[in-house]
């Protein structure tokens, strides 16, 4: 009996991973261009670092983790997404000593949530991220939310729509979170147990429940912009000054929030407006944690960044049908006819290899015909054939697919012969 | 109190993420040439899957996989290495089926083993591996040692052996079985306990253990070179005469074994003969394994396949002082004097970047000279320096850094000034 592959997870097969390959040389470029720097941590982390970075009343840390004990009792767990690891490593190895400030970097890899399978959800799915830390300049918003549109719109998608917030300062919070508990206070009775619990621990996250999001609680509630201060309105206005200068449409939703307490100031996520691309509309979303590296156990540290799901991106291509530039072809298939040119092929595709031009030949003892055919199928542009005659002659006959010419070249002068036609 | 990393892993930072990338791209584009393409699976996999796809018997199994359960119940592990995942989603996938034979695939990713960490040994480790399924032409044995062999040459290395042996085909390993089991027989108490327990299971391993290599016995043990019936002669002879024709030097070590029972005919392994280079000189090791797909639940399938680690490859480049090319350096830095420019700054910056132009400012409200030395850190190749007198009359002074040479330019002729010096 064969084993099949863990629930909620995939496979990304040739065919798929190109576009996987290409959307990742794209993000790595613009991140070159921007001056984020690549940052690679461990796959797991001890499990302590997510219930302080991720929080322990989310719904990540209680219900969606792996978590597991290594064979010395240690508590480790997979995951769940980037930014923890990451303000991790930042005070690990001291950055914010760093003479180059903001320390700008980002990420790209497996995240790993338990969650329910379904349509464009999996248990493992991939991150592409960004976090500048130690800069409070309202530009550097406007400069994380920026990549995170280029990215998208370098792809090629269209119906794409920013939406951002501001959480404000501390202070601004505080006299919002009194004024959302006097809100729901007096009929918090009506409401789910989830939000019972946020009333006192989080009431922001209140507005965020699934369950109760048609009470009639819900659209009076109190808006976090009525309550920023007059620092915390600067900063927003600021945010939006820059994102109009660079011609980046946005709305502002005073509805958006993240969940966490120290989240503050800007908040945002990019949606797909894209016809049926389904329920889970959001692409990726980022704002600022100010209290972040604190929480950990660094400095007081300002920083902001995003995460983006590459298997959402996908989707959202797929809805506005649009296809990445990734045919697959090979410069030059070697045919071969009898046992000498065989192994003379050997050496010839090695030499091809060798300068750079991708080739291929036979390895399953096929006759002539279905080379040609394996050739094809590969999209070969050139078929370079060799039977015992030419290899007598020195001599190979080679076919340009595209227009079926055919010429015989001598074999040492197969290469430049090659590449003079392909580059 | 700050969280650490998990013991044995490590983070990869700027400054040293930049060789990861440059080798991988150089896998990659090797990839590229011998038309191997991408496969990505899961971290972690079914638990059964290793238990039958790296064998119960094997160190691996028995005391170095992170196995854990899923909030579902279901044991899930870690992969400890790639060839099984592999193998897994070829079967899954049907790719036996595919008219593109042989299936040629690479990966490159995380793997896990829960050992005593030390020198370039970690727990979380990147292998790039490849597989080629469904030919048994010695030619793609050549093919794949070739690849592993070429990537090694064009990173530089110099001081690396490639050690090849033949384990012959089920009839010569039998034949070599029961002469192994004769030879050690009279005097297994001698070994320790894995040996005596290897003697019946899997005799050919006793040749691998560390603690008894120096006991008499093992140097006139039998060697299966001897025991190749004509076909696995014949087989072996022709994987030699194609690393001969490709110029790649080797030499046969018939106490070469790879401790699987399904592993057969061509094994090799590459290693580093670098002084200093420590203890563990292994760099790759790979081998024919024809029965493998067989056992994980697939068709009758001959296949082959190396894995490589990262980690060690970057040690052997330490070995030979070799300094990958990787130096980083900035197109343009932009240097502000007031609000105004500071402001124009920010739309000025995106508009290089969205030309390609690798570009930054400053972020942290930092005087003029103290911006200077920002770029200078960042090797910007140009400076622009923007105060608010050049704003006025719409210029940007360009000082190239190398020379020295400062030169006023028209604010909307800076990108094409930019790109024509750094392209």
């Amino acid at each position: 009996m064969s084993i099949q592959i863990p629930r909620g997870t995939q496979d990304i097969l040739p065919g798929q991973v190109e576009k996987w390959q290409y959307i990742e040389q794209k993000a790595r470029a613009l991140c070159n261009n921007y001056q984020y720097k690549e940052i690679r941590t461990p796959i797991f982390e001890q499990t302590e670092l997510f219930l302080r970075g991720v929080g322990d009343t989310t719904d990540i840390v209680q219900k969606e983790m792996y978590t597991f004990e290594d064979r010395g009792g240690r508590s480790l767990t997979l995951r769940p997404e980037g930014t923890a690891a990451v303000v991790r490593s930042y005070i690990e190895n001291k950055m914010y000593g760093d003479p180059n400030q903001p320390i700008k970097l980002f990420y790209m890899g497996p995240m790993f949530r338990y969650e329910r399978p379904q349509a464009g959800r999996y248990r493992q799915f991939v991150q592409f991220g960004v976090e500048a830390l130690g800069s409070q300049d309202p530009a550097i918003d406007a400069e994380v939310i920026s990549l995170a549109m280029k990215l998208y719109e370098s792809l090629g998608l269209k119906n794409i729509q920013l939406v951002i917030n501001s959480l404000g300062d501390k202070e601004s919070r505080l006299a919002h979170r009194e004024a959302l508990i006097n809100h729901f206070q007096p009929r918090i009775g009506e409401f789910c147990s989830d939000c019972q619990k946020r009333l006192e621990k989080n009431p922001l996250r209140i507005l965020d429940c699934k369950k109760d999001r048609d009470h009639e609680l819900m659209a009076t509630a109190p808006s976090i912009l009525d309550y920023l201060n007059e620092e915390s309105k600067r900063y927003f206005d600021k945010v939006q000054e820059y994102l109009t200068l660079l011609n980046i449409p946005f709305t502002v939703d005073s509805t958006l929030v993240r969940g966490l307490d120290y989240y503050n100031h800007t908040a945002f996520e990019i949606m797909s407006n894209a016809e049926g691309f389904g329920a889970i509309t959001t692409l990726c979303g980022g704002g600022r944690y100010n209290g972040l590296v604190e929480e950990i156990g660094g400095p007081e540290t300002p920083g902001i960044g995003f995460a983006l799901s590459i298997e959402r991106l996908l989707a959202a291509l797929e809805a506005e049908g649009i296809e990445l530039p990734v045919e697959e072809t090979i410069d030059c298939y070697i045919v071969t006819l009898g046992d000498k040119a065989k192994d003379y092929a050997v050496k010839l595709l090695s030499d091809l290899r060798a300068e750079g031009i991708s080739a291929e030949k036979d390895y399953m003892d096929r006759k002539m015909k279905a080379q040609f055919k394996a050739a094809d199928r590969m999209k070969a542009q050139f078929v370079a054939i060799l039977g015992e005659d030419e290899l007598e002659k020195e001599v190979i006959n080679v076919k340009q697919m595209a227009t079926g010419e055919q010429e015989e070249v001598s074999l040492s002068q197969l290469i430049p012969y090659i590449k003079q036609r392909t580059s």
